[in-house]
């Protein structure tokens, strides 16, 4: 690895204000762009006329907003990803968090070497802290009995599970834990949780305070969410199309809050700590 | 202990409506005063005239309003205190919160028992939880890091910073806690956290994210406002007059949150059902 | 899954003992051989006539002992593994433990359906714990100070890496997990070690009391050892040929304990619980 | 506190070594007498004539020994305390361990200045610790189930009981907690355990594995043995003369473990670093 960098963070939230500075503070040369009315951005540059000097030029995450564009909340551009591309040379690396299809083939087209740090599991590690956190502070914020002594079911355990649960566990809540497979569970038992095959959840589900969705299925159908009692508290954690079934929740009046994206919400200066982590790690590893 | 109390819970907010609840839900007969606007609670009255009867009568917490009445936010009755208890008997046992002097006096006139359940050691032990939850709950909306890994300082190792610390090194923050006692200095080495003598202070204070005051007394003047970073969040827990210079942290430009009465805020439930393990203590060892 | 089991449990120690009567406690119908000198057996058989009847025959772990024959240490029989399976019927079904090629060879030609339960995933996760309590055991027994305040470094972090910083964090230990992959260290980070990469630890080995090898390669060579403090303690819990090299440790005078097949010798009644829960899963798996 | 202290240190086990060692590394002027035959101690010295030059005289813990000689295992002095004193000088600072009423007798006669440090609130707390490890050492050597799931019962809520409670928690047990007071169960239960009162025990007994009592009562008397199961564990903390009817326990073929003094035996290296810490803190406040 260099001692120093020629890195260009271009668009984005808080999270890559964050970035821009941590690089910044570190003695690499950074420039940004597109996030103009951003406080405290370093080098704010007029245009990307000097993006191809670049070591690596950072797009954010997502790369693009919902109207397609560069995703620039920061700034006043409505640029074209096509644009932002065609101000760099082939062969310059560029990082993009969960690049869509479109962007893929764009910087194909343009020989630029793309590498989508969404895709990284330590980011994807790092970042389930920060959801575990939200998670718990939805709770905190909705419920009218401590977590300290609820009865809380967490499930899925993969990332997002596994440090949910450890936090509610944590701050002494009763933790259950509801996975398929014998070794998730043997897991969860391992960590102090009861374990409970998801499969024969149906009995027990009128025994929770709050449930805590992580899983990428329709795990809570109509169902299981009639098992509930009425002032169970809800949290879906899972990606769309999420994993409760939000009309019959509705019908049943029951509390759910669909809780997408927390990292970059309940701690975007974490969560940009976390990119600069990983964009170093994909810089190391092609040995820029 | 009598299988069965007759128990009137008059006045007061949630905590008294659960109170009221639980009593009821555990086979006692209970009636309510003064709690009419109330969803679902038991036996509502419609004057105090068959309160003589009861084993128990519980006032709020507080029993007074900021006006000096009966403290009854879910009722139109804008009653006197003097009045509520004309309606008792002598000898009568009354479990009151934060009793004023003046209403212990009324209470002594009417030759009634009168019990300070806020007086109670274990009541002050258990309500340190939802104080310590409330006080996470801050600093997971306050900061845009995430706990884990945040630098927290605890200043007082009493009840509440006991527990507090605790939280927040579950969640993953570095702890320290300033403390003048040996002891309670060992102590805080026991748990795991970096003591730090409340004397010597001064050096490290720059080094925290959060502080989190305990303390009844103003450990956070202006001197050491100072030397805080201006991104360190301040949570004071010390009741009045607290233990933050807040006009100095003002132009300091400081964040401090000064959280009090959190325990009825933030888990109106669960300390509910913290006043009724309490009434039920103070009315065992009386022998009711 | 039936209601009762015909079993028969064959073989090994308290382990294989303690799964014959948690099974037999079931309402499972248990028959064991070479067994007799253990305490407290279900059904005692004098030979093998009847197991073709069973629905599952379980064989130790490991099944054959160093002689090659059944690992039978309560038992006075020699037996031959092929002969302990001509008792058998062509589809039965075998649970075993670390089956040899041999082993497998002489099910395959008797059409036995075996199956190794020490390949399974949840068996592996679930003996971590017992391992995990054994290298903490080992740390009380042979530090002269407390695990409290200590300084950890545990290499590798799989199963037993992961379970085994767990627990001497929860004692009070700092924590330190080195490990190749950056996601394996982001999991160390999130759950509150102090992440270290394994190429670069050279630097920093002086500073444990305690080293924790839980990775199946020679990460301790010479080289490394030679940076330990001379008090500290090694503990290997790797499998052969382990992760030190022990010439190297004796010569510099290093306390290294090489601990393997921790779970039966530590905890053999845990150890028999989870045979009976990897077993269970098996038979439920096949429809048994 | 000033830079260098002359401090003698006579007699004692590893814990007084270490003390002597520890002191001397902080560039403390360091004589030790009467530890002669231990290994690297600072300025072993012939006799105590240069001891009345000392700032402090730190005598051992216990600083007699059963035949009321010196406490000096690592010597062949076999030294009266009277003798010891009278090589020092009127207003001399001594600090002893356990100190009798006949070596205070002795001490006010010679007008020495003897501060007991066994009195300390912080050693007593700072010695929970290593004590708290020592039962954990004795649980996972003596059961033969894993601590993980382990239901375990420990009797009384002081320094030890929470401590003690605090590291079975830890390692995954299912902890209660029995004491008599009101405001210790609500401590227990913030801190995540089973609250039991002490006077209703009698029903619930047979839950445990292990029961670790720390009451200076004897609360496990035959009535309440005769509740556990043959296979549960007593480790019994309390000094003498102890928590459990020791004949009864051995009617019943009951294991019970009375385990005193742990700091020294299990962790000499930190209760030397305890003893350290806790002379500083006399020397401080005297400002010597």
């Amino acid at each position: 690895m260099r001692n120093e960098w020629n890195i260009w963070v271009v668009g984005g939230d808080l999270r890559q204000v964050r970035l821009a500075q941590l690089l910044c503070e570190e003695g690499h040369s950074v420039h940004t762009w597109a996030l103009e009315r951003a406080e405290g951005v370093p080098e704010p540059m007029a245009d990307l006329s000097e993006a191809r000097l670049a070591d690596c030029v950072v797009l954010p995450l997502p790369a693009a907003g919902e109207d397609g564009r560069l995703n620039a909340p920061f700034s006043e551009e409505k640029a074209e990803l096509a644009g932002v591309l065609d101000a760099l040379r082939p062969g310059q690396v560029v990082c993009a968090g969960r690049a869509s299809p479109a962007l893929l083939e764009l910087a194909r087209e343009r020989e630029l070497r793309l590498f989508d740090y969404f895709d990284r599991e330590e980011l994807a590690v790092a970042n389930a802290v920060p959801t575990a956190e939200g998670a718990v502070q939805l709770a905190l914020e909705e419920l009218p009995i401590t977590l300290h002594g609820a009865r809380v079911l967490v499930v899925g355990f993969g990332r997002v599970g596994k440090l949910t649960a450890h936090r509610f566990q944590a701050l002494g809540a009763r933790v259950s834990v509801a996975a398929r497979k014998w070794a998730d569970l043997a897991w969860a038992e391992a960590y102090g949780y009861v374990p409970e095959r998801l499969e024969q959840l149906d009995g027990s589900l009128c025994a929770y305070d709050l449930v805590v969705n992580t899983a990428p299925a329709q795990v809570l159908d109509a169902a299981r969410l009639e098992q509930l009692e009425p002032d169970c508290l809800v949290i879906d954690l899972a990606s769309r199309p999420g994993g409760v079934d939000l009309e019959a929740a509705s019908e049943l009046g029951l509390r759910v809050i669909w809780a997408l994206s927390l990292p970059g919400k309940v701690a975007p200066v974490t969560a940009g700590r976390i990119l600069r982590d990983t964009i170093c790690h994909i810089l190391c590893e092609l040995g820029v």
